[in-house]
């Protein structure tokens, strides 16, 4: 038997009508779950906090502490003590890493359980790398993990110690290293990185650290054994080009939009100052969430933009979230596709089959329409605020992106209740989605076809 | 050669690399724009306005008018004499009609390009009608439209001749009746219907002429022939029950949030009054687009939902646009199937087939991408109005409603452009989308298959 045949053991459907019956999905929402309440009730304890936490202050950080959003009705640079921020930390690392792991654990089972020819794709997929053993992903994502945040840590703190002294320079580096590899946003600072807006080294550490963290393990490691272009995996070409297209564009967009805004770039003196401003602002929305500019000054437009960003997210099981560059990638290609009048999309010489669309154009519009119910929610529970501020917010939790214009704190509860649950199903759902479409079964009954009028 | 044939050869791709190799929704699309141009001309007339309406008042008016929408520049009561309603009045009747009519045939059409057994789904859809003329559909379509609106001008003339006098009365009963069963929402008056709020011979009338306009041809003639439920076909079924649940619902609602909004609900005298008020406000968004309440006084939560209504629209073939309400209900049935984890929808125990599912979501999803794009633009060129009412006005002129937060006579010229082209993509766009997935050919080239990793 192999490994992920006995990990897969406790997922199937029980033969006799027994009790364990979860999909990998809900594992892994179950488990979120429980780590957040644990999460909730080590930094409710009087030794994490500065100051009495309420139960849904606790549980609202470590919900977006371990669903890597960023989002926060407290603040954390105040309200926590350093073994408070530590617990932050340690959530964001389980979660972070947890998620990549489960997510290629996944691809993994459902290679093991579709039909030869795409496990073949899925084993491509992964990077023809030989996964002896189950364990030996897990040590391989945690190695990755490591090194990376370990190198950012290092690149940090040696811009940081003189100016804030070992300790606080060193734990500075750590904490921004980790939050930033799993796209998380949070930050030691009450501003996040805004008074490193025109920093080139912080800008440059801390945007590879999280664009590296949200291409995802199975991009990374593709690329790592392959290292020539033409030798890389389909999937692997098309989340770095998007990747690089969508940041530039982002980049000018924003720089358009936003060059005279005296409340965002506008205030900045030099135009080298702006660049790395833009580009930050360009790349954080996918979906790292940490800022140099306030998010709440933007421009409509470049809100509106940024809320598309939030929504298209980064790489599939990647720290990232949102419905993922792939997804957005194939629903481009499906337009083309449909402008050629062609019946399958292609890239890279090869056609994209109609399952795959399928997914994709479905995770979009569950996306949709979990924002649109999370926004209805939230103009009923805190009708007093501005509805782009509310739609920004809503996009960022279903994104866990964690950019916020600055109502998050002064929610109602209901409304910060129904964002914590925006960032459970935004993190586990696209996931969901993609692995219950691969393995939805016929049923038994027949039904004659009946079709219907569209459009 | 059958009627349908001789028809559609003109839009076949000419053999010899002809000139003509227009598709029906190509010439839709050129047919509406063409007359909008003409109808601009004739309201710039002089005869036709009291003052001097500018070049872009006169096409944005008649781009509204054709495409069935509503939204208006210029005030309909003031600048406009009696030659200018009536221009108005003709081109809403061409308009609705005709897109009714086309929409009809390229169903036909595409019955005699698909296989026999699609052809005969399509001839059950259409109610069994044996259509030995293409100039009998035409017919039945006309002498449907003036059934309907000669009883409507009755009704209402007879309510208003005695409050107007019979020349007013009678134009009031006319201009209104047409104007609702073509789901146009022009009015007379300049704040609608708003003075008949708790008159229920005017809200019954009207929503009934506008949602049996919205019903669509295809639903109205075969509840004609069958008569009986279990008779009727499935497309038949699922618009009528989704029609019915939609404004119940929406309804109810309405109620709840507005009940006690002095904007609204709250400054109507009886609870019978406002359960009027708040079935109008329901049943209008899809896609009538007439008023009796104040669409800017409406709470946000409200405002959210209005917004979904007018983006799902009425049936197809009819004089609603949207996205229809049988994409609607085909998502809300792929949703349950995909909860249920089985492979098609069901409806009255007939499956749908995923053609059709893949229709409905690259219908919805194109919607949205429309949407989001003339917001984007929107943002731009009005950055000083609020978000929510630009996100209004687009959603109002892509379904075709006329539904407005006030501020389209205040939106800049670039603006208004952006907002008629939505109007025109949003009336001819959907059934584009279903007629070109329905004759999409593979090309000659065949691509190895590579498949990529979503959500
Ligand atoms: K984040
Ligand atoms: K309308």
């Amino acid at each position: 038997m192999r490994p992920w045949q006995r990990l897969r053991r406790p997922f199937r459907r029980a033969p006799h009508g027994g009790v364990l019956r979860l999909s990998p999905p809900e594992v892994l929402l179950i488990g979120f779950a429980l780590l957040c309440t644990l999460g909730a009730l080590l930094l409710w304890l009087p030794g994490s906090a500065t100051r009495p936490l309420a139960w849904h202050e606790a549980l609202f950080t470590a919900t977006s502490a371990v669903t890597v959003t960023g989002l926060s009705v407290i603040d954390v640079s105040q309200d926590l003590t350093f073994v408070g921020q530590l617990v932050l930390l340690v959530l964001i690392q389980i979660g972070g890493l947890g998620f990549m792991t489960f997510a290629a654990l996944t691809v993994l089972l459902l290679g093991a359980r579709l039909p030869l020819q795409q496990q073949n794709l899925v084993r491509e997929a992964l990077g023809e790398i030989a996964f002896s053993d189950v364990r030996h992903l897990v040590k391989l994502v945690i190695w990755f993990a490591l090194c990376i945040e370990g190198i950012g840590t290092l690149l940090l703190a040696i811009h940081w110690v003189p100016e804030y002294g070992l300790k606080a320079g060193l734990w500075d580096g750590l904490f921004h290293a980790v939050s930033a590899f799993n796209n998380a946003g949070f930050s030691t600072w009450k501003n996040s990185l805004s008074r490193d807006v025109d920093d080139p080294l912080v800008t440059v550490v801390i945007t590879v650290l999280f664009i590296v963290g949200g291409l995802g393990f199975v991009v990374v490691s593709d690329i790592y054994r392959q290292r020539r272009w033409s030798r890389l995996a389909m999937q692997t070409k098309v989340v770095l080009l998007a990747t690089l297209w969508l940041n530039v564009i982002a980049t000018l967009i924003l720089l358009a939009l936003e060059w005279s805004n005296p409340g965002t770039l506008g205030a900045l003196g030099s135009d080298f100052a702006r660049l790395q401003a833009a580009w930050f602002q360009a790349v954080t929305p996918r979906t790292a969430g940490f800022n140099t500019l306030d998010t709440g000054s933007l421009r409509d437009a470049s809100t509106l933009l940024v809320m598309l960003l939030m929504f298209i997210g980064g790489g599939a099981s990647s720290t990232a979230s949102g419905i993922k560059i792939t997804t957005f990638v194939v629903l481009l290609l499906t337009a083309r596709a449909f402008y050629r009048n062609t019946e399958h999309p292609t890239a890279f010489g090869r056609s994209i089959p109609q399952e795959t669309v399928i997914k994709a154009i479905t995770v979009a519009l569950a996306g949709v329409l979990l924002v649109f119910l999370t926004l209805f929610g939230l103009t009923i529970t805190d009708s007093r605020q501005h509805f782009i501020d509310l739609a920004f917010e809503t996009v960022s939790a279903f994104g866990t992106v964690g950019l916020s214009r600055g109502i998050t704190s002064d929610l109602s509860l209901p409304g910060q209740l129904l964002l914590g649950i925006t960032m459970l199903l935004g993190r586990v759902g696209p996931l969901s989605v993609g692995y219950f479409l691969a393995t939805r079964q016929s049923r038994g009954v027949r039904y004659a076809k009946g079709d219907i009028q569209i459009g």
